[in-house]
């Protein structure tokens, strides 16, 4: 059997602990060293020689933890904070690469919708059309208290918020320039025509936008879409809106049950269920056999900050420090920790769960430990259930692609499982086969849209046609 | 006479039509190209090989006139509309070069404060420490209303903005961070000092931000500050926070008088005379004898659109029309106007002035025409009078800027006028010989003034040491 290639994102932070905590104390990892922007263009350039589909930048706009509390564990670890600007870091990484995916995350108070959609249609150009961006609505209160916020905004109106957010950068990166809008015409001494310039004129709760955008358009407009919430209100918010979904799945049946619901949520909404694909996120430890696998994970493990990752799942006390990993499970009131022991009862049934079981437990999330070959077999079983694309986390940078690239990419290629050459054009042509979001999308019905739009003397839109 | 060197800024915008409307016809020019970040690219290489201190970006976020009038003549003429994004240029020209400073524009409403520190401490860690901002408050209603007010809010209370959001700016990159914060220390498993990372529990007017900045400290932290308002309150702005001033005065008395004034206000809030250094902007137009540089400025002048500089200076009707060319001034009440004729008077006593006067007078506004020698000694005689520096503006890029680096640039260096050789180091410690803001600017005081500050039960920050 003949498998369609997989994609695959290098899943990183611009800081020093992203997902796998304590690994940065190794000698050989350099996400020490995330400030120098040398760093990101020695990734860039191998997962590119790898032809991986993109580079996927997290972000956070606040430390973890109980704004309130002391965030001390954090900046002792360097998880998360200090961490640098991703997306003005996609402008060097534009330049240094030809093929890949750049792929940026903000959230929907840092950066108003104007400002964002500018910025995006700016690197959209400037990388011949391979920006994404991975839609968030902040995770932090202390990220909310920076942008003036007393706390993050309950669920359902984060997602509120993000509709409208979306439905602005929509109606300017889609509505506001028609496509033949730009003339150059030296001759006639036209450079763009105004009859295909459009005023948005948005009127909305959060935000009053006139327009038009200032960018001229840019090869992709709309960025790729990508999503990671995997509550009820951010799958459905997936289902309406992203063209890519970032899941960590604890097993592939629950895969499949995420993906399942969340193409027939797309459905619903008059998308094709096959408008949005499924990445998971996983890690390797890569042997030419399985005990060099099983040496090299003693290694990792040797180097686990259990501190981290408890940290990291916000177990923490009232003073936000972290509890010691042999303290008793009982002893922790959280929804993580609730949800911690839901999954732990069948496995540990000896004893009483402790925060290191909970810690442990992260370390080894998604973890795929063998042969090149073995990894493959793995891989294959997740595509099955419908996952498009893997989400690689590193231990350390930049090893973990290289090891990634050197050793299990070719064994990937041989079974079809991973592509050798990139497909030419844009990030959306070589995902899905076209340049513009479909018509199907939300965003599509601004198209045009505004080309009879006025401001009556209310201040309102008339005149478009939505 | 030995000279000192003056300071060469390249200055753009990543547009089409910049301040020199109508030149993009000419074939050569490359500046139509704007959206390709090769045009930019060539530019910044080509300015570092000749050892221009900085490349500097204007912007705006929103078109010139009447806001609720018709932009055809801006859109027509790409002057200013499209035009993208200059911060996430910055992060490309970051990686291609190596000594030259790097100055990006961003208004107080464009850009939360914490977003925009940490895009700019984040830029200054990619650049090693190149970063300029240029510091300005809004031109356009039409760009107040694409961020949701209702239009631009007024002189003075623009500055009382600016003021605070530089003090929140202050706070965040010279005062959240110690110096020795960063460790990285992986047999002690520390990355950073907790005891060195302070929140600044900003509560202003406008603001309320709790920090910590997110990004390390970065060479300069502060970038070095720009600012180009002539108003008093423009002034007393500058002479309070700014670093360098952008200054386009129509002749060396003038320029004289706003340089005196404006050292004379920061030496009243405690700087240094020559903690400012003063760009004029400029244009050139250069021959090896003084016909060739008259048969090319022909060239030029046949290129003026009339309309553009009419248009820029917002000399339009009530529906946003363009007044034709030949409209006599009495007809058209605007401020700029009368500015205009005010100078005009005794230029032109024969006949009424025109439209066409004014936009002739933007044309040749500045510009300086003849051989390299009579270039020098033309900028000698600025130089005499306190200007530290050129703010080279172009006609047609890159030829504007390749003939100035081919053809002046030797002559100036043969006489002193400018370097040969870049200092190494940081922008400010080129520009200024330290890479940090002196003590006596109005940011120094934030250093170390948060190591122990709290939230009080009121939520209001205490235990600082401001």
């Amino acid at each position: 059997m003949t498998r369609k290639p997989l994609r695959f994102n290098a899943f990183v932070m611009n800081t020093n602990s992203h997902i796998h905590h304590g690994q940065w104390q190794r000698p050989e990892a350099q996400q020490t060293e995330f400030t120098d922007v040398n760093t990101w263009i020695n990734v860039a350039r191998l997962v590119e020689d790898a032809k991986f589909d993109a580079m996927f930048f997290a972000d956070v706009v606040g430390h973890y933890g109980d704004a309130d509390s002391s965030y001390e564990e954090y900046v002792k670890q360097g998880l998360q904070i200090p961490s640098n600007d991703p997306t003005v870091l996609l402008g060097a990484l534009a330049v240094v690469t030809e093929h890949i995916g750049l792929a940026t995350t903000s959230n929907v108070f840092q950066s108003h919708p104007f400002q964002f959609a500018r910025q995006m249609a700016t690197l959209d150009h400037m990388s011949n059309g391979r920006i994404a961006w991975n839609i968030v609505t902040g995770t932090q209160d202390n990220g909310a208290r920076n942008f003036g916020l007393p706390q993050l905004t309950d669920h359902a109106e984060r997602y509120a918020w993000a509709d409208e957010y979306v439905d602005v950068l929509y109606k300017l990166l889609e509505g506001s320039w028609d496509d033949d809008a730009i003339l150059k015409d030296r001759e006639g001494f036209r450079y763009s025509d105004y009859s295909k310039v459009h005023k948005i004129y948005h009127e909305g709760q959060r935000y009053q936008v006139e327009g038009p955008l200032l960018s001229a358009p840019s090869p992709q407009r709309t960025p790729v879409l990508y999503q990671a919430g995997s509550s009820a209100s951010g799958r459905d918010f997936a289902a309406r809106n992203a063209e890519a979904t970032f899941i960590i799945a604890p097993s592939i049946r629950t895969a499949e049950g995420l993906i399942k619901d969340t193409r027939e949520r797309a459905v619903r909404h008059g998308r094709d269920a096959h408008d949005i694909a499924f990445f998971q996120g996983m890690s390797f430890v890569i042997g030419s056999t399985e005990e060099e696998a099983r040496a090299k994970e003693k290694i990792i493990d040797e180097n686990v900050s259990l501190e981290g990752y408890a940290a990291h799942a916000a177990v923490v006390d009232r003073d936000g420090r972290v509890y010691p990993p042999e303290t008793p499970l009982s002893e922790v009131e959280t929804n993580t920790v609730r949800g911690f022991l839901e999954l732990a009862k069948k496995e540990i049934t000896d004893r009483e769960p402790l925060v290191a079981d909970l810690a442990w437990n992260r370390a080894k999330a998604n973890r795929v430990v063998g042969t090149p070959e073995q990894i493959a077999d793995e891989l294959e079983r997740w595509q099955d259930i419908g996952v498009d694309g893997i989400n690689v986390m590193n231990w350390v940078i930049p090893d973990s692609f290289q090891d990634f690239a050197d050793h299990v990419m070719p064994v990937l290629r041989d079974r079809g499982l991973a592509q050798s050459e990139y497909a030419p054009g844009t990030l959306r042509k070589k995902l899905f086969g076209h340049d513009r979001l479909p018509d199907t999308h939300p965003a599509a019905k601004y198209r045009g849209a505004f080309a009879n739009s006025e401001r009556d003397p209310q201040g309102q839109l008339t005149g478009a046609s939505i």
